[in-house]
């Protein structure tokens, strides 16, 4: 593993734009990080902090579909669901709504960076409409779904599930 | 009317968000003022400058749904796609790409406030991820197709169309 991977998420909020944007490397093709995110079954095996597991509500991950999950611990549950703007080969486009703060809405854009071999970086970038809700969003302790999530996905991208 | 009527679209750039906010008043309820944004139809009849038609390609108007439409001008085609996030009873949350930039994706969102005695004020936030693309729109002529559009619409509902 080089020196320069980043293996810890690197949460970043920008200072001009309400925007939140997270960087990532992993052992892993472009195709196989799409796949981890496309693939309801994986995405719901990695997706989330440790301590919660997640049901796929549903599932259509194509230009033009949508998605709902929930996130469920000991008796709580949380939902979330979106729209996939754009599904390609290097690039995610969704939007994204916890059902919590229904008013609320960012528009992600997921860009896989070939490091070629056989590594990728992700660019995972969230864009809402105030700053407050950026900063809502970092004060929430995102930072431990985000690591835990990746760390998860690094076992399966070992394991070979992908 | 009242004078207190916005007749002529209100076009706003933020100060300190990459955002466009549009304010227009009508003579209609939000739900003629929904139908007219959901109804592919009707919408197809009033969107856009005056020298353009709209034909739909695909348009599902339901929370998850997604749309695409052309416009056509002497022999040019100008394509536009995006997803329906929200379709609610007060409020339309959607994105949107003109596919000649196809990188460029914004989140828009409609807000149809009751002014009551059967008039509605619209207002219509696009968000987008830079300023540099915030403004390129702005610079781009909108105002135009705004305020062609509205009036067209102005006339659907004068004629009972709605």
């Amino acid at each position: 593993m080089s020196t320069t991977d980043i293996r810890e998420a690197v949460i970043e909020a920008d200072e001009k734009l309400p925007i939140i944007r997270i960087t990532r490397d992993f052992n892993a093709t472009p195709a196989q990080l799409i796949k981890a995110h496309t693939d309801p079954d994986l995405y719901a095996r990695w997706v989330g902090p440790d301590d919660i597991s997640t049901e796929i509500d549903y599932w259509d991950a194509r230009t033009g579909g949508s998605w709902r999950f929930l996130n469920k611990r000991g008796g709580e549950s949380y939902a979330f669901h979106g729209s996939f703007h754009e599904v390609g080969d290097s690039r995610i486009v969704q939007t994204f709504t916890w059902e919590g703060m229904p008013e609320g809405v960012s528009l992600d854009t997921l860009t896989f960076e070939d490091l070629g071999d056989g590594r990728t970086r992700l660019h995972a970038q969230s864009l809402v409409e105030s700053f407050e809700a950026r900063d809502g969003w970092l004060a929430s302790g995102m930072e431990v779904g985000v690591n835990d999530g990746y760390a998860k996905l690094d076992g399966l991208l070992s394991d070979g599930a992908l």
